[in-house]
């Protein structure tokens, strides 16, 4: 049984969306053992589960403003610090999401710890492409800062889920960089291609470019946590604005416009589907001793429930402990 | 009279782009001289005006693929660093290519050279938001590496732009960010920050995100040059795979989803034409003692004639006088 413990309160839409998200998941994986942790009043009326899941009842909770270090410090009965709690005593296996992220973040290092000779945990995503396929890309923010071993680092991390839970058998890696040829970018790329292209155990295709992320140019692309958090959120508000304006030309067109429109309406919403995040479940704190999933604000109970799914496939796939056998044979020379 | 140097031999479509873009600006500017860097007996088969204009014959030529400094070195009548040579000697005022990004960037720093007291000159675009309006946007990619000193720089060269070829009156200046918190960001951001907020000559808003970019946050946005690169190619992949997923879904669509894109054409071509670059222009590698502007490689007559309307804008503005005066001015202690 596998058991992911989860903070019911964070996110947007909680608790509602969240244990909404759970009764689905419930319903389809019977291999689940699922840990709420939050204001049990809040959370039975939305409940349609009895068995496979417990309630740890708290009333204190981490708010999306709250300065995350402090917030963990501080509110020690919180829903989200009381679920990763339960991963750090061995209680459950994977720990899930839609609060605060830095809390999580914050969290997730301090409370659950990092895989062993792991330097820095990336936040991973995976994002869509027009193919359908995806490709996952870290760090998407969790560092200010990064050194070309922590972007060694993310290339392992980011193949290892590929393979286990993407099932792609030999995950390209590209290494974002401002453009494709090999002595592209600063010293931190220039230092990155270096150990990269001396993984034997990659599949490095080189330099990659943002502009060719969407094409599916590979399925693995590593950055820092600064530039992967800027194409992350370019990509996004791009898609958002585009959408948006398709949308208002459409509204302040006459009868042909809209009759047009309505007739568009499978390709529109066939267009939407493939630039859905949500399908693809939520973002990996990735480097730490269990899963730590990072679900959107705004998730609504398809996105938990993709998240949820996509824990069981990491916990199913011995991802984890695959991670920890593969950094443990580090040796100090390759720092 | 304006004298603008165009390399007639850059880009994918030249010189039938180039001279086709020349003729419209002839017609439509009287105060302009052009002087056309090229292969005379290509060049002239497009040319229609006889006044204004003149050909200075090469056939030497920089490829997209020439190594770029190595190409400025050993191709001295390549029909781009003829056209440079023209304006450093005060021949003409202003330079234009859609050739080989990195010559032109080199060329433009060896060849016309730094305002004085400008340590790096920036790659700038006028970036197209949905409310029409647009930003700009720099370092987009001259610079693999930058200091705060440098984005400091950028953000009054941005400004300046803003307030004299565009005309807004107090540019709102935002700092490119993983936050929009004032303490958000790496050391980089963190120091940029400090000097920005301490400059009471730019009406500095704070830290903006990529994805708040298109919805027109500010009017110039300050980033390093490897992050301004990499937001731009996810901003302008993105567009291209979303409009090329609609126009797909529409293509395998049937007859309803044909005649629902018919009636929808004019919203079509309208959202298309608001994600269009080449209506504002080239990029200006900015910094330096004249108007230097890269036009995409790709581009068509319309965008050179509207690079061209921008250089003349540029110039009539007196904009490279007042950003002499303005780096004139700064001190040792600014340092």
């Amino acid at each position: 049984m596998k058991k992911i413990a989860i903070d019911a309160m964070g996110g947007d839409n909680a608790p509602k969306a969240i244990i909404e998200g759970v009764n689905q998941a419930l319903d389809d994986f019977s291999d689940i053992e699922i840990q709420l942790y939050g204001d049990r009043e809040k959370i039975t009326p939305y409940l349609t589960h009895t068995k496979r899941v417990t309630i740890s009842h708290t009333i204190e909770k981490i708010d999306s403003e709250d300065e995350p270090v402090k917030a963990i410090r501080k509110k020690k009965q919180a829903s989200m610090v009381l679920a990763t709690q339960a991963v750090k005593e061995g209680r459950a296996d994977a720990v899930l999401s839609a609060g605060n992220t830095g809390a999580l973040l914050a969290s997730g290092l301090f409370v659950v710890g990092r895989i062993k000779n792991i330097d820095r945990p990336g936040l991973m995503s995976t994002i869509p492409t027009m193919d359908g396929k995806g490709f996952d890309m870290l760090d998407l923010g969790a560092n200010a800062e990064n050194t070309a071993k922590h972007l060694h680092q993310f290339a392992v991390l980011g193949s290892f889920y590929a393979k286990n839970v993407r099932g792609i058998t030999s995950p390209r890696v590209g290494l974002l960089n401002n453009g494709t040829e090999d002595t592209k970018g600063d010293t931190l790329r220039k230092e990155t291609f270096e150990r990269l292209s001396n993984d034997a155990s990659l599949n490095f295709i080189g330099n990659v470019e943002a502009r060719d992320l969407l094409a599916g140019v590979c399925d693995v692309v590593v950055a820092d946590g600064f530039t992967g958090n800027a194409v992350l959120k370019s990509i996004e508000g791009t898609a958002i604005s585009i959408m948006g304006q398709l949308k208002k030309t459409i509204q302040d067109g006459g009868f042909s416009t809209k009759l047009g429109a309505l007739l568009l309406k499978g390709s529109l919403s066939q267009l939407k589907e493939s630039l859905d995040y949500s399908s693809a479940g939520g973002a990996v704190l990735f480097g730490l001793k269990a899963p730590v999933i990072k679900c959107h604000g705004s998730s609504d109970a398809k996105a938990i429930y993709n998240a949820i799914k996509q824990v069981s496939l990491m916990l199913e796939s011995g991802l984890m402990d695959q991670l920890t056998n593969e950094f443990s044979k580090e040796s100090e020379s390759n720092d």
